[in-house]
């Protein structure tokens, strides 16, 4: 038996290991197994509607009895001119013809959405929900803390740690330079916040008070211990769950990844306006030109989706988000579970004798 | 008694930890301090003449009959024209103004100083030899071995690392993005092998026979730990030794790392012309819309050189190379043999029960 950390405690679960929520490629299974293995998988609703999210929970509260989590984006609302919108279509109008699209025209509305998705998660039972993208507003975190909800926050430097913790988040991931897809930095540019998980989460464990939870570049047994040695409570894996059979992304994403070197991934705004890491492909340094042109999310991801998800159906990974840590040589297919079972036999044989366990 | 690894029972120290060897910045004290403590001292020589190089060896072997390493540079030679020189003159020279004086010349000649300076370390009877910036020529590590020296090679990717491992060296320090001062990427641009510390010593193992030194972010007695987990044989601080009082960097730069934040470092390439991470300040701020007109190392080194020494002794942290680490948070002033029973014990305390001891 493990020793329970303060979050395997609060989450109620028995492996201080979670399945990081990765909006677009979790599915019920891959949440199931995670949660059925003794550790904790996320729903990344991050891109849901009220009817997918609903749906998504019930068919993985039919594969577990086990707590789990939904991720949501915190909303925000930038502004973007007709005349910008034009510009980056014809920045992309080449992509289009090549896959024989045309492409959606953005329609961001600042819509009840996000308040919706809260609604859905207290109604469905649902225990732990978590942020990405900021800190909600104080009325929606009063709502969820009154229905008994556990809080997950995200934090790419110290100050963002301390932010969560005063807003009463109960427990909140420090996710270092090394993490694959979304940087959920939200006080300063992503570009000054990219501070290594090695570096990252000692500094945030002295900072706050409430549990820490390391992400970034953690793959395997050394990775989760190495987080708890650092003063983390628990580990959050994500490209490593990305790659195995269950997870929605599409073959050609797993195999790219499967095949990839450490530095061969790269922060950009080119597919969502907000900076991801993911693996260089041509549309990356193509549109990198554009720097200065590239709208703010969630504008450029809608203009981007259809383009992307021809490119996965045709499997053009050079058209892809191929989001990624730098953890690749890593990876690993199989089945999540037989994946979360072999952390776990890592980590018991680095402890050897049995110093991390009871 | 800790358990010994592959690095400690090589280089014949006590404990697996390492005082990065900062070039400019160490003195006979610092290594000796580390190395009496049953560390591993280095002599940070890559700016060094022979004359220089033979008195530090001197002063250090007077104060410690424990092992210690040298460090050289590799040498590189790159070509700049007379143009470019004056160009850089022209945008330095508001500096060199404020601070009343002239620039020096960049005078680099392709002289065989490094061959010299590893003669030196022979004959000195130092038994490891450290290198940054690449890997000596054939002839070079043939001579090196003969006498009995043990190498130790610099790497930021798995390629590096298998790299030096081919050539001969027999352990390489991995230095993960956190790490403080130049980046020793010797196979293409840095900007493009910049992986996390958490990501970079566990594939590097994997990879390599040679044992493998973790760097780049480490500054207490978790990160040690964490090294260790993650596959190192051993750990190699910077920072952590930089802002003790033995190290030869100037107060105002301690001064800067011991009151800075995690996300306050850069990569730039403006005060040698390599890729370095250091403290923002005004001169990189200013210097960074030059990008195309700085001059490669060491032509960029050796024109900022002087203003540099100005700025530390004008206290003008503005205008200094304030190189460091992202763990600055956990930086201390105090000695170095202080700092160094302190990492012990906070080792021994994470151990508890003995599991990491004998």
């Amino acid at each position: 038996m493990w020793h329970q950390t303060e979050v395997t405690q609060i989450l109620n679960i028995r492996y201080p290991i979670i399945q990081a929520p990765m909006a677009g490629s979790t599915t019920p299974e891959l949440v199931a197994a995670v949660s059925n293995q003794g550790g904790l998988g996320s729903i990344g609703a991050g891109y849901y509607t009220p009817e997918t999210l609903r749906r998504d929970i019930e068919d993985t509260q039919a594969l577990t009895d086990k707590p789990f989590a939904v991720n949501l984006f915190v909303p925000e609302y930038n502004e973007v001119t007709f005349t910008q919108i034009e510009h980056m279509k014809e920045i992309l109008a080449p992509y289009h013809e090549a896959l024989g699209i045309t492409p959606d025209d953005p329609a961001v509305s600042r819509d009840d959405t996000f308040l919706r998705l809260i609604d859905i998660i207290i109604e469905s039972n649902v225990k732990i929900c978590s942020f990405t993208f900021g800190i909600p507003d104080t009325e929606v975190i009063k709502k969820l803390k009154q229905a008994g909800m556990t809080l997950i926050g995200c934090a790419t430097t110290v100050e963002e740690a301390v932010i969560n913790a005063q807003a009463g988040m109960d427990m909140v991931v420090v996710q270092g330079f090394e993490a694959g897809a979304h940087r959920g930095s939200f006080l300063k540019n992503p570009l000054h916040s990219t501070v290594g998980t090695m570096a990252l989460v000692p500094q945030a464990t002295d900072a706050v008070d409430i549990p820490v939870i390391a992400a970034g570049g953690i793959m395997d047994g050394r990775g989760i211990y190495a987080s708890l040695i650092l003063g983390a409570d628990a580990a959050q894996l994500g490209t490593a769950f990305l790659t195995t059979k269950e997870s929605a992304a599409p073959d050609i994403h797993k195999n790219v990844i499967l095949a990839a070197e450490e530095a061969d991934t790269v922060l950009t705004t080119v597919f969502s306006g907000k900076y991801a890491r993911g693996i260089r492909n041509d549309f990356i340094e193509d549109i990198s030109v554009y720097e200065d042109d590239i709208l703010p999310y969630p504008f450029q991801n809608q203009m981007t989706k259809r383009m992307r998800s021809e490119a996965a159906k045709a499997g053009r990974s050079d058209l892809l988000h191929l989001w990624s840590g730098q953890g690749v040589r890593l990876a690993r297919d199989g089945e999540a579970a037989e994946l979360f079972r072999e952390l776990v036999e890592e980590v018991n044989k680095i402890a050897g004798n049995e110093s991390y366990h009871k």
